[in-house]
């Protein structure tokens, strides 16, 4: 596989790059910001991709905010950016469950393990569900608990999928609740299954972390709707329409990100150094996930 | 690999199982109680093994409770058995730490993921620690805990172990504690990985699916210190000394009890069928786990 190219500092060679695309994917966490901090660039390089023609596609696996909860974050950080454009992977999940399962009603409802942001997105494609931000369910499990769902008798009948995203709240509750339903045949899907979150400069536990406690105790993975799924790129281009021979993934991880463009076989893929994998990760040999091109932060676009 | 023997209604075959073996080692959940139910039999069994001069040791993997925890339990049950015949994963993982690790204090300190079990056994071993059943984490993350484990001044540098068991409180705030202190260098171990929990009459998630969000985020499973890690068999012998030629494992699980007697070369091994694993699974062609003999519950070992 052929090293990838580093374009930091070299204004022909970005440029070069840049022409090679219509379109670009960009991951947002570890890429435009992380947590609350913008990296400094980031901005005025969406607006120069604008100003040059190319179509944008926020492409994020953060399952706790909806479309319309992005489109909040882009307008406070500065960024030129529509809620359309936001392809978020409880969206990817929601459009999943409706538009492939097409469970039928009344046994169509969705167990969330997840916050408000999986709820918006289920809502939106009117599919029903319980769990997720429930207050009832941020509580300590006790011995009627353990009782009930033993028993069943605190299940929901209509069940038929657990959902399971980031959870800032997962407790030992939901998780007995999850496992009692996909013990009675729900089907398992995760929003994605990210293994870390970046925030705060630091790493704290993913979605796919605060899901493998459910995981583990059923024995199965569960099906994942987010980056590197390639069920997320398909929703994507379906919705799009472009040409993937002239779009390229821009993202910080090799697992997900770069992974996620390699096997859509777009027309090239570019890690910024800002999130989760290092340099190192990609430029050593052997490496199984090579993205195209690096740069240090998407900033240094600018040239 | 040979058939397993069936034992149940046949006294004769019982009456020579019995004959070979001076220790037996039984594991608690799943064998004589399924959380507050007592099987039928199972005080008039363990009279009876006494009565024939045997030497009993309840080996179980609960980390929630202590050896004093269980001799109440035991009580409660109308069970004969003293607090120095348990021998409990917390206390494995206690005697670890303590006289197999040897860590230098102040760098000795132990970040507890569980309950109270693991804090009385540390306590015995005179093991510092934080964590565990401390209110202050009971509660959900917040944008400063973020900023505080990201920068690391929420951290206590003199950690060096984390500890995880089963914890009914488990939170993202914990998680993410565990997570930044295994980044940090913390040694990682496990009172025990079992996957599941079984409790009224069902399952719940076990100390290894509470864990395994930890796991998935730091990448590496911790060193586990119950069943069937040999650590703990090694453990046991050195305190109760006895002839593993003549010593019998009596559990429900194959992954963790029937594997636990085997890889340690005992004498036999003894399935119960009250708790997790099936007949089928070790009377399948093929089957990797397989144990001397089973019964379906501990009382028919009366005849």
């Amino acid at each position: 596989m052929s090293k990838p190219q580093y374009l930091t500092g070299d204004k022909a060679a970005i440029d070069a790059f840049i022409d090679k695309f219509d379109v670009f994917l960009f991951d947002c966490d570890g890429v435009l910001w992380s947590g609350e901090y913008l990296f400094p660039g980031t901005a005025e390089t969406i607006e120069m991709l604008r100003a040059k023609g190319k179509q944008l596609v926020f492409v994020t696996n953060n399952s706790t905010k909806s479309r319309a909860d992005y489109k909040k974050k882009f307008d406070s950080k500065g960024i030129t950016a529509s809620a359309e454009e936001v392809f978020g992977s409880s969206y990817s999940a929601a459009v999943y469950i409706s538009r492939i399962l097409k469970l039928q009603p009344p046994k169509n409802k969705v167990f969330v393990l997840g916050e408000t942001g999986i709820e918006q997105e289920l809502q939106a494609e009117n599919i029903p569900y319980i769990g997720g931000t429930d207050p009832a369910l941020r509580r300590d499990i006790d011995p009627s608990d353990f009782e009930h769902i033993g028993d069943g008798s605190a299940l929901d009948p209509n069940v038929g999928v657990v959902l399971a995203g980031l959870d800032f709240h997962i407790n030992y509750l939901k998780m007995s609740l999850a496992f009692a339903y996909l013990r009675k045949g729900a089907l398992y899907l995760a929003t994605n299954i990210d293994s870390t979150l970046p925030q705060a400069h630091s790493l704290f536990p993913g979605a796919g972390s605060v899901g493998a406690g459910v995981a583990k105790a059923f024995g199965k993975d569960p099906l994942a709707l987010g980056k590197p799924s390639q069920a997320m790129m398909d929703a994507i281009e379906g919705k799009f329409k472009f040409d993937r021979s002239k779009t390229c993934m821009v993202g910080d991880r090799l697992d997900t990100d770069i992974r996620f463009g390699i096997e859509g076989k777009l027309g090239g893929t570019l890690a910024v150094l800002t999130g989760v994998s290092a340099k190192e990760h990609f430029l050593a040999e052997g490496a199984e996930v090579v993205p195209t091109a690096y740069i240090d932060k998407l900033g240094d676009l600018l040239g």
